[in-house]
């Protein structure tokens, strides 16, 4: 993992980048934290993200980690990244005060990551239980192509 | 699969469903389709639902991809179903007026289904491109555990 | 998806490239069809090739499916690409004389394929049933890098 | 994670599983190591497990993922589970005298168990290098349906 590429993209830059996202204002996501290979996002479960059994919807845990997965990836592997895919596994409902996705890089190289990412849901009183778990990857966009 | 199950969602129900998402309902999205294994859901693409570049986030395409799998899933195994978990391979960036989800069931048993689902950006003159692909399953909630 | 890259993996060089995989010769696999866009694998379930049940190991239709999918990808971008991941969902225990895999592009670019899989387990009566369902890629190998 | 399963299958009842699988025995696995929660399964790279090019068949990666997931699934819910799928992301060409496919569960339930392995190529000189990664489920196979 290089760590020019690292550098290039710091907490407050990846934070303009989410503030730059129309979706994840819609969603009220926040970067939590931000490092090498890692990258923690955080989303607000408002009444407006939950499923008919007031659990959050699987589409904003899908959400959740395909943007912590594409953060934790480009701190290696720079800002000019695409998400090539992901696999989701639920594990259980989503309920709580908030969801918090913490994506790691498992692997990189100039060209490309592989990540993994574990959602929790966290209760009021902090407590937090995994509600589900991603594997997904990202590679730097060609522009020769 | 089931024709019981198949009648015990009609696009009616379904639509009943999805109205009382509030995710979906934040979104915009519609069922434009269901019938036995097949569900397609559409999402118009409202500034909202945009990354940074100005097309749909991937979080959009993974709810998009989510939602309609569960739905065709839900003509094969009723209503009462959780998904388990899916693959999405995003393919190129989607822009234009809408999102089409088609989800189909590729093998049913009583008890759980496994689906395909192609999601395509329809421009306003109607063309329409792939631009990702999922793979995944949903189960009937075991109420005896 | 190239004219030009699916005349460069005829059915005889695949069956040339298969043959020099000495994996694919101790599993005894052949492929019965290659067109654009299309490869079909087909593996006699010996005793070898089986797990402790009496059916197919679950390996070996891994196996079905990796290279089923980088024979169809082979034909949309030519002979020089790599496998770069696949998800495989199992549905029902694999029997029979010999397991059938059929991949086919669903999306192509010059660089990368996404193909899907059916494996099948077919009976002496010819008769055959799903037992797995795979999606993954494959894209040409970058010697620039 | 119930203590009753792990105890349910020690090291010694696993290499009697891993002995009663024709196709395991085909490929030389042996279960280097189990313990809650945690499966090590090691394949040697003889000439007959090889592609093309040298190195390990991605099927044979395919192979080590699904058993020494299904493995580490198994000291969690006991011998009677099926594999419900994987996903298997490829990193790099595995080379070396031995593949190391170390899984560990994420999450498990006393019905299902959500487990993610690593593969490691191991050389001479016992280096060793992640060449892929899988995530994938098993469950208790249900014997009332």
């Amino acid at each position: 993992m290089s760590e020019d590429a690292a550098e290039n993209l710091t907490l407050d830059d990846a934070r303009k980048v989410l503030a730059s996202q129309p979706f994840s204002v819609l969603l009220g996501a926040r970067l939590a934290e931000l490092g090498p290979g890692r990258a923690v996002l955080e989303i607000p479960l408002v009444p407006e993200l939950l499923q008919q059994f007031g659990f959050a919807h699987g589409g904003v845990l899908a959400y959740a980690a395909d943007n912590a997965l594409t953060f934790a990836a480009g701190t290696a592997l720079g800002p000019s990244i695409v998400t090539t895919g992901m696999t989701l596994d639920y594990l259980r409902p989503a309920g709580g005060t908030h969801l918090r996705a913490v994506a790691t890089v498992v692997s990189g190289s100039r060209r490309q990551a592989l990540c993994r990412c574990e959602i929790y849901a966290v209760a009021e009183d902090s407590t937090q239980q995994l509600c589900a778990a991603a594997q997904g990857s990202a590679r730097v966009i060609d522009l020769t192509r």
